[in-house]
């Protein structure tokens, strides 16, 4: 082993996988640079939106993405109930609406009143203003994966919130960057 | 509507989704930046090695991973065949690799003969030399999804294979960036 192309490391998980292979697969999945967007849903009337980097685009055909969420989490009820919610890709200067959001545990009432939204009718899932793309999705299946619950969904509207050519939100190493 | 940060735009998917449709997604679904990865597996002695960019981490308990994978790609039959497969997360001096691996129609023979690469022992996937970070995973559940597969791994063992605080290669409107 030579260079800093070669310094190998290799962590091999017991089964079941106890705290030290949590840690370390914290530590090494930071590694992974994932562009930020906010999930949103309403639920019982209320506004849920939570900044989230573990979704993905699984296919054009029909446009169809997957957010992996939480299974305990208010959000994860909130999608699971209403079957329908949103994707908002965050742009690199809005690294604050990510932080405001990030508060799981906060009040719902009026947890979008400073965040600039908008919504394609009454009920639909808040679009955040400003956001490189957006996605208004309905549930078409749901897994379960060990914590957290794999929503899939097929795109029922999409869009921009502004002009072409912004850069996005990118979390990296537990920090957000451009 | 006014400013940069209203230009809102709105198209609704038909139902069942034609081919605007898709071509509105892959615009916008072109705006979420992705770090770039190298899935690899072993089938019938062939390494198997494709860049990929959906992919996300699903839950530290126990650490599991999740690749989305075209579901008639020879990349989605090696890793259904053998239930076993790795995740390099590449750094941004290493976008010829995902470059040079992004032919999935090539000869397997000779593909990983000029990408620097290790395995933790005979029969293992390939881990891309230089690497962020790298995972191997065991499937613990494939599902499909529209044109896709999920395949849902557990991580068995993890590590580097460069000095920490390198920068991740960052896929993001059809390019690639750092």
């Amino acid at each position: 082993m030579q260079g800093d192309h070669e310094r190998y490391t290799e962590h091999l998980v017991r089964e079941p996988a106890g705290l030290d292979d949590q840690d370390e697969y914290r530590r090494l999945s930071t590694s992974a640079a994932k562009g930020v967007a906010v999930v949103t849903a309403v639920h019982r009337g209320w506004d849920h939106a939570v900044p989230v980097t573990d979704y993905l685009s699984v296919s054009y055909d029909p446009p169809t993405m997957l957010v992996s969420l939480y299974g305990l989490s208010r959000i994860a009820e909130a999608v699971s109930e209403s079957g329908r919610w949103a994707l908002s890709l965050l742009a690199s200067d809005q690294r604050r609406v990510a932080e405001r959001l990030s508060d799981q545990g906060g009040p719902l009432d009026g947890l979008l009143r400073t965040t600039p939204h908008q919504r394609r009718e009454e009920g639909a899932p808040a679009i955040i203003t400003g956001a490189l793309a957006w996605f208004e999705l309905r549930t078409v299946a749901t897994h379960e994966a060990a914590t957290h619950l794999l929503f899939v969904g097929e795109v029922v509207a999409m869009g921009r919130s502004r002009e072409l050519g912004g850069m996005p939100l990118v979390h990296y190493q537990s920090g957000y960057t451009r």
